[in-house]
């Protein structure tokens, strides 16, 4: 039989535009142009709405690609998928992740099996999303299908397995609110930005909402178009989405364990009980497989760590743990929520180089007040 | 003999003129018109220059000073020492602490002799300091001279068991620099900001540097005004400073801890190592009397904890463990720096409701690339 | 027959809390108890949710208002309407406008009748507001309801005769929010703030809309839920409005012209054509009865000019006159369209002291893409 | 004889990378290769010292430029100057100039002789500037001496007939210090911003008193290393200076108007007096030739303007025209005060593609609280 072995490669970037690290991996012979899955990262520079560090790192990395891969520009997400994210506020070193799979071939179930299982990807695009179904149980079913197929491309059956699910959808545009609203559809949203009515916070939680559905963290009874951003105690513990205007399908590229995985890596996750809430990285840090039962990871330890996965939602509340803090009246708040979270898992791990989007009021991307952190280790 | 007894008392602030927290302490007697030396506080606002929410927390905690000590607002400053720090970005809950002291008769050297001492707090002022001294040698003795007076005014003799020096000196002026200039004196800077040049930055680092020599941290001989911001191996590990305009004095508050206190807390203090070394604060915890030997304190040691005083300077380098960050490129550095001081100390106390000053880069409160972090703990 | 005779007082403020200016008028009789009908300003701070500036100078306003009616705090905003509008960013002077009326004895109808009118002002209250109308029609047809009742205290019925409507209505808040929806009502947003879906806005804009039903600028006809925030054709030109959640009805202060007016003063409006539009701004100053039929008023026409209030909304599209402006995108954008309007009034008049309010993104304050600006002149 | 022909093309960019406007230019043939002499302009972004807009456009507009020239991309800057300006807040279109020259042969002094001058362009290197000599003496003589040799390039003989200087010079970086101190020398400051005491302003600033001492502005007497930043009473009305690290050497690209040149277009400029007044932009536009003896230029006259080029450098005072701003206490005040110069000229002209750089306090780039403003028009 054939079985997986992926792999996470780390580098971090001098520029946004900055593809050394990658071709280095490259030139070594690490990733080649047929295992080469995704590239996951963070960019420097605003992460706000316009924020060109982000564009000019995506427009750098997509030229890269193409060449590297030697097709057009215009064809590499269709092999590659790219999920950049803006912004490196406080103690996150801006980085890209090359994610490869490559399909080897193995005697049995392998040596993995059991519960000690390795990483697995899976990735799937979604049919087309109309403007009317973004934010609705339109987007929320795609998105849920796709899962669904991801889990498929990743040999899992067992939701249990699956410990992140980045997702990509269709946001709203002037245009695309036109063009719904020309054919007499309604939009969730006039609001184009990620505030707590926009159109793009509405996206995102669809499609959290989505892989909640198809891991059965939530029932498709529970769902509907009114839940959306109203209902937070339904949410994913593993979806962690974004949402652009200019897309018309979903993509999702999913992690897991599989007990044929002939990774050296394996992924666990959990999430924070709220905003300061250390134990739950630290938990995630125990879920991926480090070792330590109580109190820190060693140094030892930690040197199994790859990579951490983590975001950082702003609290709905102005109070944690019955103390009143300030974020939700903070004009920087969406900098600072990001930025914290930065600090949160950095102060753990001893590492910046974290993967850590956010800064968004309330979300179906995790519990109330808290958040998800997927982590991925060397195997020991 | 008479020995001091201290407290500490931390009154969340809902408004920054909320003194209810303040009048129900004075209502239920736990302060008093002779007890109350100091109110040190985090008050909510923008931290920036122009703050109004500290402005006005200052205005409304004399008002209510004054009416409480039954003398007017412009006396306040002689009896009760105020120490406000702007901006509560993140999870900085918006507080004030009051100090208060009061002197017992004892029969001896009393029940807390030895390594377990408890808390004293010691006050001076400083000769008044004209604008050419502000940031140089003249600031830097003046200060000095001050903190032996403090320590002296809290009966401590060794300088290691003083665990943090709080001051506020004179900065400059658009006034008191045409003033020196007009009496043919240099000034050490045309920059009224907090930035790496600014005249709020000399004259909080010569303040530093002033308790750094009083307590023996650096000595006299290695000081002089070329190494203010410029020599950053000279620091002091206990000195938390602040600087204004108006002022023409300098004020010292010191808290130590004393084998002849009577107080039922005492006091530590460590650095941070970096910006992410959770551990240092874990170290200030220990000083201070929490017992873990390794790990994490557990909920029964942190409920003994009282307060926390900590900095938050930004690394004056962009490399934290051999990775990049971004944080000295960032235009909201500032904010950032000191929200991320806050949540690196909330994520190992459970607490929001700390002291967090800083968002400045590079200083001499603190080792290169690290912070003063102290602890007031209820001794067991 | 009794006539109005109506004064505006412009006074500078050096703190959010200055009211010397104040007292300054008070003590040389220009204002008295019974006169005092609203104050109107700009306070200093950051204009934004949380801007203690602009709640200092409330509380301090509040305050110097009591002491001088001798009536407790709590009456105040019975006898006196406060429009105090949040951030001086660029060049808007702080201050605050003392709006004085007193009734005098005419022989009939006076010297100042046919089309020279003068400055009359009324000022009405409205019924309350429940959460479920904030934003809707229920609000539109209160605010219209005090406005007529303004009108008339105004001593107007014309409503070409009325050049402004300031107008404070509720807001929502979580509290009211939960309030209606425990009732069974659905709420027009959950996003409390001015952004293109917030809660403030679309109180703002019902409130726009009500002044604009009242004086015949929109039939009744053409106004329903669907249309707030969504059909721009509709507008009021003299409305400006402002909502808070705390309030529960909505306050009216109307200033509009009369021939039976005894005033000094008269005042006149205009609205821009676009965001750059110094002629709509010197169209005002026409309006209000400077003259100068083309070109530049000159200094000494000028020197009539009593005060300018302007609104500063930004304009929904990105194009300016065919050209791309990037203001839509700009994270600033807030402060740097307030600051913007108040360029645009300074640089026609030479004078900063003007109250601009704006930085929201489109508005039925106002024509697509163009603001109000309304001025008050000392008749030549 | 040969006399210049110099164009001005103003393009539109759509994002930072957008190079389709030049290249429309060069299809239809209005730019050639050798006659392509600079790429002025302002790219959208944030403006600050991370400005990935700003670096993204610096990229591309390079890679661009060494298609075009057929030359490797570190050659371009030999044949072409770069002037980017970074961000464009509020009212100010991004955009890039592209200033074209060709030499045309002539029978005699031609037809625009006499007071008609016509558009003339020169450029010039500068010998390399060492650290030490950053915002002192030695860089202001050698951009005096490269000012004259652009002046020479133009073919201009008196300063009168010099309008506009732009001048880019290197700034200080934390490598180019410790070099400087390591051979014993001294540099003008260690802040390597652009606040009141950075390296940046201590640049453009000695690059602004260089245009002076050659143009015969401020007499070489006047000049010491004690003068720069400090007083403002020396200063020139033409030059726009701009600084960065990395560079070794200044360029200089001036602009004036000579009665050889057989240009379509001719320059202007004025200083403001102060930072509202629009009448010193209206002063440009007659400088340059658009004729309205008083009052507002008609839009026939104003249908000449090819471009403005203006400075916007907030005052140093909070103080304009006897009333109180509070720009200096903004934290955004740089962005703020790049965007109220963009209202100035826009509310004048009616466009916003306006080249506007500043946000600095104090230059010696015009006169103490006035800025500079240069305009391009076509002859009538």
């Amino acid at each position: 039989m054939r079985a997986q072995r992926v792999e996470l490669f780390v580098c971090p970037m001098t520029t946004p535009a900055d593809t050394d690290g990658l071709q280095a991996l490259v030139d070594s012979g690490k990733i080649k142009p047929d295992t080469l899955v995704a590239l996951v990262g963070k960019t420097e520079g605003t992460g706000a709405h316009d924020d060109w560090g982000r564009v000019w790192a995506d427009v750098a990395l997509r030229e890269w690609t193409s060449k590297f891969l030697a097709i057009p520009v215009t064809e590499v997400a269709k092999q590659v998928i790219f999920v950049l994210s803006g912004g490196c506020p406080g103690v996150i070193t801006p980085h890209i992740v090359a994610v490869t799979r490559e399909l080897v071939e193995v005697q049995d179930e392998g040596p993995h099996g059991g519960a000690d299982g390795r990483l697995v990807v899976g990735r799937a695009g979604s049919d087309a999303m109309s403007p009317e179904e973004v934010g609705r149980m339109g987007q929320i079913r795609k998105v849920a299908e796709a899962t669904r197929k991801a889990m498929d491309d990743a040999g899992l059956t067992n939701p249990r397995d699956v410990h992140l699910v980045m997702v990509k959808v269709p946001g709203l545009t002037t245009a695309s609110i036109k063009d719904a609203e020309s054919r007499g559809k309604t939009v969730v949203s006039h609001d184009l930005t990620f505030g707590p009515e926009g159109a793009g916070a509405y996206a995102n939680d669809a499609a959290a909402l989505g892989v909640a559905m198809a891991l059965g963290e939530v029932p498709e009874s529970a769902l509907s178009d009114a839940v959306v951003r109203r209902d937070w105690d339904l949410y994913s513990e593993v979806a962690m989405t974004s949402s652009g205007g200019e897309k018309r399908h979903g993509e999702v590229v999913l992690f897991g364990n599989s007990s044929t995985s002939q990774s050296a890596v394996r992924i666990g996750h959990a999430v924070t009980k709220d905003f300061i809430d250390a134990e739950g990285v630290r938990n995630a840090l125990r879920s991926a497989g480090l070792h330590f039962s109580s109190g820190l990871p060693s140094e030892t330890e930690l040197s199994r760590l790859v990579h951490v996965f983590a975001k950082s939602v702003i609290p709905g509340s102005d109070q944690i743990r019955g103390q009143r803090i300030t974020l939700l009246d903070d004009s920087d708040a969406y900098q600072i929520g990001k930025a914290l979270g930065g600090m949160l898992i950095a102060s753990v791990t001893g590492r910046t180089a974290n993967y850590v989007s956010g800064g968004e009021r309330n979300s179906h991307q995790g519990p109330p007040g808290g958040n998800i952190v997927a982590a991925v280790v060397r195997a020991d």
